[in-house]
């Protein structure tokens, strides 16, 4: 039986070192030590640890460390920097067990690194078809990694998914789940639920149908697969209008964001993207379900337990795939869920009802919601082939854009990562050709905004401060038990700030735009932050017809660099 | 008239400042000074600059500041880091011009960097054939720029030499001096001499003759060019035997690293690399001038007033392109040179006499010298179609490579990244084909060795201490009035040491291997430390045949990032 100390090899290697250093070992590595369900479940409390992308079942990316504090943090500085080997979008979220990073890449990779030296301990590098890059929207990236026992688990852009052993590297198992030239491709973070790993897919910029996955952790095999999109005979198969007969091979509902899990519900939450085609919504006349919605799954086989959808008839790409937090507020088990279509949301978790939507940025495609929590749109904001809808707020990448928020359940404030623009659009015919970009756009023209980082008081559903910045904030962000918000820029600024009032406190020039997570581990007591940068992904904001809020941003350096931070300590 | 304030923005901008930021400018932008020939002239004086690669004329990579030193440098912390947007060799050295950094990257790139803070400027990107890296023996890197006046130089993979105007970063002049489909291409970092930008050539792996080239800093218009081999009537012309009569068309000779002038002398010092092919020496016995040489050239009209070669009839691409430091020693002029062949040279810079030459490493090709300073070969290390050469030391890439040392005249220590590793080789016969690489290795069998920097005393000529490691310090060194010595590894650990003892004292992983050099410049009296970090170019001696010494680099990972440095302070 595992026993807590053999847990931290810190304090065993201490014992061992003595003897490894004598013998002339040049530095003691770090011990692999299987990740159980319990600590799956308990990854809250696991503060030296970031064990999955969201850090814990409920999707926070709260980190409970407070050595870095709002005192503190001043004296944060690089402790070392560790390159990925690859450029583009580098989107992932590292996860720490015990001493060892597991970071994915861009282009298929994956490394584990000592992550108190940066030492790459081994790397594994996934062969990509060489046409790949043009089947995927927005970039050959990839949103991180899961752990779950002796094994670390990603996805491939070609849509496998790939078991390695985390001590040496060596692929487990390793199984095609999708195909990659229908557009069935993969940038998802994994998360393990008792015993499965849960995956989702991208592509519904393409004509496709998309799904989530459950695998077996030991084999690979699948032990369920949830389709998105329903089959017209199938509950909801009547929300896509007689004129779309193929929705159910072609409608999208991309699941590109890991979900939640409540293990006493005993629910999973995984969201789900924007029909397809996107903007073209004159085929599909109806609710489009499952697009735009909050699934809440029987883990054990995937059936649908209920849903909340966010944006039903998607016709502006609101895509509401993003995270869902799981957070208890004034007595009540809510998901909370920042979309691009701009507002923030507080649904019961235990049944998918409306409690509030809050406006993160500048809402008017909806002028409210009904009783039921249906947003009421403004039909002068829906772009069809002859209606040009002038100045839809906000533009389909947010509000909040996919980067995910991060909530602490200390202050209860939840800081979102996000942009004030507005776009007029008009809608374009779009053909549904099996691999081919289809998104149903006429004419798109963004109007000049600004980014803005924002925290909200969940309790009270108020926006308790906002920072506003030249472009948006495109890093995921993190909070952490120091009272700080972490989040990066695409100028590569990787900031914190006071949770409490949104005061800039400390900031690094990390040298490429940033996409990816922050995360926070310790290692003997020693507090570390890391956080990737390299530019890349889908930039419309800044760059589409130069009309962007950034159009500095295009031509952006690209990048590939993991950086660590530790509070400073002259060099022995 | 220039006057000194008008040459330090920070000491003007302080005045400036209120202004700006009263009128909202977020930040006090760095000022363009022009770069006059007296500033060229004085650049080792230019404390706060690093002005041409070698930092001055002597080429010493010898920064006076002294606020890092032996006591500070373990507070030394990174302050931000630049994304240079590619991957493969950064080969650079930075430069520094009152506050503005201007670095190359590599596949075509430059920037122009905020010194201080990380933010570009502008950059500019040279459009490469697609096929560029295939007539490059050692990936598509560059070296760095220069400096003149209003405009910034830098040569391109595909034989271009550009001149930008360093505050827009818009071309003035872009002229073709060579033919990249005969491998005539560039990686060097231009040396401006009298108003005439100074470039030299790559490739001889592929059968090319090559040459130094002055161009017209103002128009690009060619000055001068020299040919390293000359044709069979011309003197030297007769070194390359009977059997090879387009040595002259064929032979050689590349110019990749930039040279010293020494303006009392008004003489340019520039060296030459191997004969072409580059082991099969059958085809063209003799002492193949001017290969493996320096020439000490007449800066106005290119002539050759004499030279020293380092290895006649090279048989083992000991390429003695490396530079040369001017340094006064024991009260005589001389340059310092160390070889791939093996030996660190002490040469009369008024003549070209041979003073001395010192083992960087095991040498065992040459037993001596004769009194003229002609090498003694060995004949059992010379191989030939029939002989292998067994355990030949050094192996071809040094003794020490192509990375520059340093040389503090102050301590009179010069400090070299350099290598244990020896090798069996057969030659075999090369064809020349125009565009075609042709080494002339039948069999190449490196034997396990190991990296050291080792610091020599050119008083007395001796090493007064060797650094070991296990893989070669691949990148330039620094020295500074701190005395400190700094100097990076394949495996990305940037270090300093004690330059009296070669204690290290610090280090920073910067997340990938090390092949460009250091610089240090200071910006309202703080001292700055850049360093490229971006593993790639030849790397044969870690991995050919997996015996070299240290495989482990086969798979180090590609990066592209400056790290900037400084003294910690915390955070305002």
């Amino acid at each position: 039986m595992q026993t807590k100390n053999m847990r931290h090899p810190g304090i065993l290697s201490s014992a061992l070192c003595a003897t490894l250093l004598a013998a002339g070992a040049v530095q003691a590595e770090p011990v692999h030590t299987p990740v159980t369900d319990k600590m799956l479940l308990e990854a809250h409390k696991e503060a030296s640890n970031w064990l999955m992308a969201g850090r814990d079942y409920a999707g926070t990316r709260y980190s409970p460390l407070a050595k870095v504090n709002t005192k503190s943090v001043k004296r944060l500085v690089p402790v070392y920097s560790f390159a990925l080997g690859t450029l583009d979008a580098q989107n992932t979220t590292p996860i720490v067990v015990d001493g060892i990073m597991y970071v994915t890449a861009s282009h298929g990779k994956i490394y584990a690194v000592n992550a108190a030296t940066g030492q790459e301990l081994w790397s594994y590098s996934h062969p990509l078809p060489d046409n790949i890059g043009k089947m995927m929207c927005c970039d050959v990236g990839n949103r991180g990694a899961a752990v779950y026992e002796d094994k670390v688990f990603y996805a491939t852009p070609d849509s496998h998914v790939i078991a390695l052993d985390r001590e040496t590297g060596k692929v487990v198992w390793d199984v095609v789940i999708g195909d990659w030239t229908k557009a069935q491709t993969m940038t998802v973070a994994p998360l393990i639920v008792k015993g499965k790993v849960v995956v989702g897919m991208s592509g519904a910029e393409y004509p496709t149908r998309l799904w989530i996955d459950a695998l077996d952790a030991n084999t690979g095999a699948q032990v369920w697969r949830r389709y998105t999109i329903p089959e017209p005979h199938e509950p909801g198969g009547d929300t896509w209008g007689d004129k779309d007969p193929d929705a159910g091979k072609y409608g999208g509902g991309s699941t590109w964001i890991t979900g939640s899990y409540d293990p006493d519900l005993d629910i999973l939450y995984w969201s789900t993207g924007n029909p397809n085609p996107d903007w073209d919504g004159m085929g599909r006349i109806g609710d489009n379900l499952y697009t735009n919605s909050t699934l809440a799954l029987n883990p054990d086989d995937g059936e649908i337990k209920f849903h909340y959808q966010y944006t039903p008839w998607d016709v502006w790409d609101f895509d509401g795939v993003n995270e869902t937090i799981l957070a208890n507020v004034n007595g009540k088990k809510v998901w909370l869920h920042g979309d691009r279509n701009g507002f923030l949301y507080n649904i019961d978790r235990t049944n998918g009802k409306f409690n509030w939507a809050k406006e993160i940025s500048k809402v008017n495609w909806a002028t409210g919601f009904t009783e039921e929590g249906r947003p009421i749109v403004d039909q002068t904001k829906v772009p069809t082939y002859e209606n040009k809808a002038m100045n839809v707020c906000p533009a389909s990448e947010g509000g909040k854009w996919w980067n995910p928020m991060s909530y602490s359940p200390v202050s209860k404030i939840v800081v979102i990562p996000s942009r004030e623009i507005c776009v007029d659009i008009l809608a374009g015919k779009a053909e549904r050709v099996e691999g081919k970009y289809n998104l149903g756009i006429a004419e798109a023209d963004w109007i000049k905004g600004y980014g803005q980082l924002v925290g909200f008081d969940v309790t009270t559903g108020e926006k308790v401060w906002t920072v506003k910045a030249p472009s948006p904030f495109t890093s995921g962000v993190m909070t952490t038990g120091g009272g700080l918000a972490f989040a990066g820029t695409p100028e590569g600024e990787f900031k914190a700030f006071d949770i409490r009032t949104g005061e800039e406190l400390w900031s690094y020039q990390t040298g490429s735009g940033m996409v990816g997570s922050p995360v926070s581990f310790s290692i003997d007591g020693k507090q570390y932050i890391a956080v990737p940068s390299g530019w890349g992904g889908w930039t419309g904001w800044a760059t589409w017809g130069g009309k962007g809020g950034a159009p500095h941003l295009k031509n952006m350096r690209k990048g590939g660099i993991v950086h660590v931070f530790a509070l400073f300590e002259p060099k022995k």
